[in-house]
């Protein structure tokens, strides 16, 4: 049976799921859109809830056989209503937002990051460069939205995502050397030690990292830049640092 | 007299330049978002065609009037239906696309990046990394679209920006080291030369570089990252490639 009706309380969930953020969180899910992201999900050995498809691929059925998940078939209308993207694809996925989890690897902090482009695209890189954990505050843009799950390009499902009530309080009891981006006046990459865990400290652009987390700073980092020119980007600004520090010599070479 | 009605001519103009690739690049003009980009226009030393204002804050009127023309008051309503920004600021610009100049710094080449964020991004780091000039082909979204304009933050008016019918040929013609970036197989970045003049060649993330293009380069490049994580977005890709070249040991030392 194809479910064709925005008024079933299943499809007014995942449009929910979709848009509101407040809903997410009490309900502890999200809705992912899209063959690459499922496929990132299963990649990560995580079962969704439930998988949603509407006119799907056989690439897309694929997935959705292979999930280990109730399939749930609906038109092409509703898979609009659920979905962000304008031209929704053939498949979603219900799933649960995995819990936190203890890792040794390096962390990444994001603060006050407002654009969900710039938080996928973090969370993103991220995982690229083997970061074990990224904790946000609260002013970020949510991780689980669409928005920054498209962005994240199944980064998500790599490392641990977690957004706390407070930030500077995670700061300071971090096991490790934390690192706080500032647009001036900090030291260059190279005076990033080759040893021990690392946090990377990523604020906003306008605003830059509030006092209160610069006082946890080990060491204030500065990418530097062309004089006369603009700032970098934040997510460009981590870009550089994630992958300075993933290449850097181990400690003793 | 503040203009009102969405069917003035110039009104018209305007927003048409907002819309559509082709009348931008027909009339070689563009319209510009906001105070942030109108001061880094005046900053590089370029006169706009006009200003346009609505409610415009104090430090927008200063920018008006020190643009050195024309100033257009305008209603809200008007300014909305010019502009792209879902909530416009106070001021925008109806500027000459710069003109492409010569230059013998560093260069960057995009191919097929449709993504405006991405491209905008690209701009925005090329710019304060010291590179010279932007080539793109004409499947990459239009550098002087109102997304790329607001992604560039700037950049564009730092370095020379030009949209060219064939790409290939433009590499085949580069005085300097050719660099083509590839997801995987590629050379590390330290294997770029610490002499002579760059040209970065970045493709879309989806499709890569073309087979024409990667008969140009001198040298295959592949940002390595983390074991059996996603691959990078490509404006993290041209950050990192950027900052390694920006911040390499001159030739000798």
């Amino acid at each position: 049976m194809i479910i064709s009706s925005r008024d079933n309380p299943r499809v007014k969930r995942w449009a929910k799921l979709s848009e509101d953020g407040r809903f997410r969180r009490g309900e502890g899910r999200a809705l992912l859109e899209g063959p690459h992201l499922v496929a990132a999900l299963l990649q990560a050995g995580i079962k969704p809830v439930c998988v949603v498809v509407s006119e799907a691929s056989d690439e897309e059925r694929q997935l959705a056989a292979g999930s280990g998940a109730e399939v749930v078939e609906v038109s092409r209308a509703v898979m609009k209503a659920v979905c962000d993207a304008e031209t929704p694809q053939g498949i979603a996925a219900e799933i649960e937002i995995p819990k936190p989890r203890l890792t040794k690897a390096d962390s990444v902090f994001l603060e006050g990051i407002q654009d969900a482009g710039n938080v996928g695209a973090i969370i993103r890189t991220s995982a690229a460069f083997g970061i074990g954990s990224i904790l946000l505050d609260s002013a970020c843009a949510d991780p689980w939205s669409p928005k920054v799950l498209r962005a994240g390009a199944g980064g998500h499902f790599a490392l641990s995502i977690q957004v706390v009530p407070d930030l500077a309080k995670e700061l300071a009891i971090f096991p490790g050397t934390l690192l706080c981006t500032v647009a001036t006046g900090g030291r260059g990459l190279d005076a990033v030690g080759r040893a021990g865990r690392l946090g990377w400290v990523f604020g906003s652009e306008g605003r830059g990292l509030s006092a209160g987390a610069l006082d946890e700073a080990d060491l204030k980092i500065t990418v530097p830049i062309a004089p006369g020119t603009e700032s970098l980007n934040v997510a460009a600004t981590a870009a550089v640092c994630l992958y300075s520090a993933f290449n850097r010599p181990a400690a003793g070479s």
